[in-house]
């Protein structure tokens, strides 16, 4: 059994849709970002930089924060979900952790949450995102997934990809892109951790 | 043999740090990325995303881009420098990879190369950065790494402290990260690595 802790955001969407993906059972426990639930000192016991998802392990005990840890942690212990070649699906993963994720959530930060505060952040942020939607693009021209076969990487760059309605994306210049993207949304175990810890809108469809 | 492809830039260093550290056989291609040499067709093959470090192990043919990819590969093939345990030594890697570099990066950006630009953007990342210290200068007050012993976390993280004169930093709030800093600069693997691809001024001392 694994306890996991998160909130309704793209990060907290990675593990939720793995643990449904690798059929393992957990309790989500909600932290509620916008209440600064996240600073509670027994959060921040598991997770000394007050960031969502996090999980115990209750069979051995183990806390673990960061999603790509996380991520590669069940991949690695359980021997699935590695694509066709475990470095390369490590290359994809470390991608979105180092670039898809920080930069997409900062367009969140500039475009959604404070337009008008920073217009040359705003416009360096939005041409970011339409440059790694590029790259993705790319990427899946001639695969069907980022790494061969479905994996960790994907679970980990879907779920940013899932708000593109807040990133000023066109999608007929990503036609690869939307192909992957609109093939994982209808994935039963991917409906069902979207939706971790709180029934939310369902999933975007462009 | 590996062939490196690199810049000096916080990126860049973490991987001829480590190969020193590892004491691999490498040798060093500059990628001058002020001169756009990122976008060539030839690193574009090894690295989509148009970025520093890459490597190409020449014993296999494995190109290789990500820097925390590449960490991980040497550190899990060769089974050396994973901190007391693997797991929470990928914990702070992640963390490394998926807030200290692209939130330091963000403060460069802004601080460092446009002041003047964007004053809410200067304030976000220049107090981040603040927070990011705190987080990192809590986990050193226990132990003498950021995972133990000495680790590819280490070598990920180190090289962005080393800017730390470009993100308006006191040391005098930071003791126990500032204690692992000077111990990790004095390290002779760390001394040559830094100056790879080209000799630059020596490390910064607090």
């Amino acid at each position: 059994m694994i306890d996991l802790y998160t909130w309704s955001t793209p990060n907290g969407r990675k593990v939720s849709i793995a643990l449904e993906e690798f059929g393992l059972e957990y309790r989500a426990h909600p932290v509620n970002i916008l209440q600064g639930e996240q600073f509670a000192p027994a959060f921040l016991k598991i997770s000394p930089n007050n960031k969502i998802p996090a999980i115990v392990d209750a069979s051995t005990g183990r806390a673990m924060m960061e999603s790509g840890a996380i991520l590669l942690y069940l991949a690695q212990t359980h021997g699935r979900f590695l694509g066709d070649d475990e470095w390369e699906t490590l290359q994809w993963l470390m991608l979105q952790m180092g670039g898809v994720g920080p930069m997409l959530g900062q367009a969140h930060h500039f475009l959604r949450f404070n337009p008008g505060k920073a217009p040359y952040a705003e416009e360096r942020y939005g041409t970011e995102a339409k440059r790694l939607y590029r790259v993705l693009d790319a990427r899946l021209a001639n695969q069907e997934c980022l790494s061969g076969a479905y994996s960790i990487a994907d679970m980990a760059t879907w779920p940013w990809i899932a708000r593109y309605e807040w990133q000023g994306i066109d999608w007929k210049d990503y036609p690869n892109l939307k192909r992957w993207y609109l093939a994982i949304a209808d994935r039963p175990a991917v409906q069902r951790g979207y939706h971790v810890p709180v029934q939310v809108d369902p999933i975007p469809r462009p």
